[in-house]
């Protein structure tokens, strides 16, 4: 009854499917699970829920005379781009809003890095960025991390035409600079410069302020992380009126209205309520700190973070633990891949998720020692 | 503030942007306003509200415990397209979900007309087609519809890798029988043949029926129109499970989670509730007949419909019927194009609408033959 799973190419191409079809390597989301009794710290989703205000805006359109959800939604979604323009300081030209910032990335690679000179992201980052190359025919190049697993401007010297770096990066949770960024902006006047900053919200600089600077920048945003609104699907990009043309004109060659009543009404209400944002982007940073200590304690190594996760690895070996969690219903995430393979990816959960997950290891951590 | 109009090419490229930005002529919808005041006859959306199951469906994610929202959507979207599976009595892996049918249309174009022989479209149909083939570099011939604004399958037998076909077509309301998609299907076993049911639910023949038959047949629906959930961005593809494999495919190389989860329980509530749809459709079929009745009456020649919207032309001329509507705050929809200058395409209403509408038009005329 389910579909082939997606990551399989599989040898039964049907003649039907394009090319494109045959080859792509779709994108391989966390594993999801509705079964409550799972603690899950594997997709970095908000371990609070959103802004009360949020369920009470949907709720009014629900009820609004005229049965609202008959109508096509404002296509423009003017009123939800003029509350994120408020919120940074910018104005409504300057924001493109998108159905998740997947869905905002995607025509961003298809506006701004369809060209000649080849595309730069790190080795180690969102492992979307790769997904979309492929979609769009895009001549990618992996500019690897150093030992540190940072990144290093001098490495994005050479010619072309698109950069595109999370910050804080994903998974690692690492933090680059605003000089660093401002100096890749400088070298590359004719490339654009995407930041994506899914995680900044939880202690990093962000790249707003350099947008009177820089045209040829972009910065990607969430509403699934430090808004906990995954469940809505928003996303959006801030930009150069220009640079936002163009992403408009991609978004109306594709789906006129990707943004439906209730997530544009659900999403307002979110920056509009900026007193509860703040704290709970302040209480997660708190519970990643306090987390970090516990880690440590137990005897893992962990990346600086500023993001709501961390990257931590221990001598007993990620992939066992991360078997071992699962068996106690505690979901991390693995990537199994060179260079992450001795890490596990933990969400930054609740006080109580937290006690359960460093419970959980310290047993398992016992287990293994007298097995050794 | 605003962005710049999505239909024109402007002058002021910017360098950033890719050849393919520079090249598109993005798709234009109807006007959409917020003013209560206006009948909104222009982009046939439903006259009724959705079932009452929808909104009492999407209060109880809204109130669920744990803050649902804060959580990602399922992202296979199986228990909607499970309950989609059940109308057509098809199973869940022939079934493909999507923010709204643009959107799973946009993926049909990637998936299966990006190849190397012609896709073919008629003249007038939804003019998204054009904009999609534009997006992915396909090669499209336009075939023309007959004197009658008819579809003749016999004008579709060159080679080529794909058909699309609205049915009812759109923007004429007209219907294509089931006969002659079998003859267009069975003469094209290798390229796709994608049957744009948008408005089926209103009068016509699904071509449901010949899925177990024809591997390269692929049906799209939405439901903004007869489910009047316009606001919700909903729509489906249904097909042999090889061909939903590739949309997923593609889907998954662009968005993992188009489907937010408010739509995805208003969208399993209005499937379940299928008095109400059935009910709706009748109301609303029953509203077109007696519509055209007084169009006729009026002096106006009405292309038979089987959609929830008649094609009408009037001695008077549509342009001047159009901004004279427009200026009594009745908006219907004006193709400024070649064959379709002369009509107006108005969206079916409530009684109340069409009373409105008829007036306004009785006025209009008498005061045009006054002028005369």
């Amino acid at each position: 009854m389910s579909q082939a799973p997606a990551d399989s190419k599989t040898e039964n191409h049907n003649p039907l499917w394009s090319s494109l079809v045959r080859n792509l390597s779709p994108y391989v989301p966390g594993q999801q699970t509705s079964d409550p009794e799972v603690i899950k710290l594997n997709t970095n989703e908000s371990p609070f829920g959103p802004s009360p205000e949020v369920a009470k805006a949907i709720s009014a359109v629900l009820t609004q005379e005229g049965a609202a959800l008959r109508l096509y939604p404002e296509p423009e979604s003017l009123k939800l781009r003029g509350a994120i323009a408020t919120h940074h300081g910018l104005n409504e030209d300057q924001v493109f809003v998108g159905n998740g910032s997947d869905e905002v990335l995607a025509h961003i690679f298809a506006a701004f890095f369809k060209k000649d000179r080849p595309l730069f992201y790190p080795d180690i980052t969102y492992s979307f960025y790769p997904v979309y190359a492929q979609l769009f025919g895009i001549n990618a190049r992996q500019i690897p991390l150093n030992a540190e697993f940072e990144i290093d401007p001098d490495a994005y010297r050479a010619p072309c035409d698109g950069i595109i770096l999370a910050n804080p990066n994903a998974p690692t949770g690492k933090l680059l600079p605003l000089d660093a960024i401002r100096k890749i902006l400088s070298e590359h006047p004719h490339a654009t410069v995407v930041i994506d900053e899914a995680y900044i919200d939880f202690g990093g600089v962000s790249a707003v302020e350099l947008l009177p600077e820089f045209e040829n920048l972009v910065i990607t945003r969430t509403l699934s992380k430090s808004r906990a609104l995954a469940g809505l699907r928003v996303g959006y990009a801030l930009a150069a009126p220009s640079m936002i043309e163009a992403l408009t004109r991609v978004k109306n060659s594709f789906n006129s209205y990707p943004l439906d009543r209730l997530a544009q009404a659900g999403a307002i209400a979110s920056f509009e309520d900026e007193a509860y944002f703040a704290k709970r982007c302040q209480q997660v940073a708190g519970l990643r700190d306090a987390l970090i200590v516990d880690l440590e304690r137990l005897g893992f190594n962990v990346l600086p973070s500023a993001a709501n996760f961390v990257m931590a690895s221990h001598p007993a070996g990620a992939a066992t633990l991360y078997e071992q969690l699962e068996q106690r219903k505690i979901l991390v995430r693995h990537f199994n891949k060179p260079r992450l393979k001795d890490f596990l990816r933990i969400t930054v959960g609740t006080e109580q998720n937290h006690k359960s997950l460093i419970e959980a290891l310290e047993q398992i951590l016992s287990e293994l020692n007298q097995q050794a």
